[in-house]
């Protein structure tokens, strides 16, 4: 039976969830990563991928400076830089340099790949909309990669950041 | 190290993925739910959620006529109708009739709650977006509920349907 809840009890129910970081170059030329949990596939053909930005991040600057974004499906050995792109500003910071990540150069944008995520998604934006405080960005995937090694991706399992990696049957 | 693949290799490395049930009065008056694979949340104040629907999907019709749906979120036991949501139409079908599922009265929408779920929202849609093949439909949160058990939620951890419940941590 469903009990009337406050919306902050029920939506805690959500995990696991998933996460993804996505990497826009902001306009000084530093390509910025942001961890987001808000992100959905939404088209096949074409295939088209959207995240949702907090409409006061740093990141907002950066995609629509940018036009187009990386998302990465970060793996169950990356939590901490999952953590660190998902509670720094990129205002303050270069968070990728910060965190020793290594990068590949994207093949048709001008952006960089996570060598060590599971999979890599490059995007152009082909609509934003906004959404009570936050702004949807669509990008329609032009280009995929993925690790040559097999490996689990990362999720936030609970409050306070839990994160921990999931197999996939 | 990435290598690029096809995007249809690179995607499958999604799982798990969360499910939702979303539910909106069709033209005729009948509940008619479809389980969906592709929903974020947009937006934290007013919270608001989003689901994207295929062009050609039956549900488009009744997102539309309705201007609200539910999101339930499955739980673990409920596998089989959260299949059957997914792989057949209401054209031709009273799904939830045909499940047996435990409905509740929403409370301030016209639509009906899964009473077996984890949780449930009722949404009224503030805006639509067409994303190539799907329309994403963006909901306002305006009432919440939840299970008087805790529950874990269902996913999709493989290919071919196959589902499989997650603890919280």
């Amino acid at each position: 039976m469903q009990q009337e809840a406050p919306y902050c009890e029920a939506v805690a129910l959500k995990y696991p969830e998933q996460v993804v970081i996505a990497i826009a170059k902001d306009p000084q030329g530093k390509d910025n990563p942001i961890t987001l949990g808000w992100t959905m596939i939404v088209s096949h053909d074409p295939p088209m991928m959207a995240v949702s930005i907090g409409k006061t991040r740093y990141s907002l600057e950066a995609f629509r400076s940018a036009g187009e974004f990386v998302i990465a499906f970060p793996s169950e050995h990356q939590q901490e830089e999952t953590l660190l792109y998902g509670t720094k500003s990129g205002r303050d910071l270069d968070k990728l340099g910060a965190a020793g990540a290594v990068t590949q150069i994207a093949k048709e944008i001008d952006c960089v790949l996570l060598a060590d995520a599971v999979a890599n998604f490059e995007c152009r934006i082909v609509s934003e909309l906004a959404t009570g405080d936050h702004v949807v960005f669509v990008g329609q995937i032009v280009r995929s990669h993925r690790n040559e090694a097999t490996l689990n991706r990362l999720y936030t399992v609970g409050e306070g950041y839990a994160m921990a990696g999931l197999p996939r049957h």
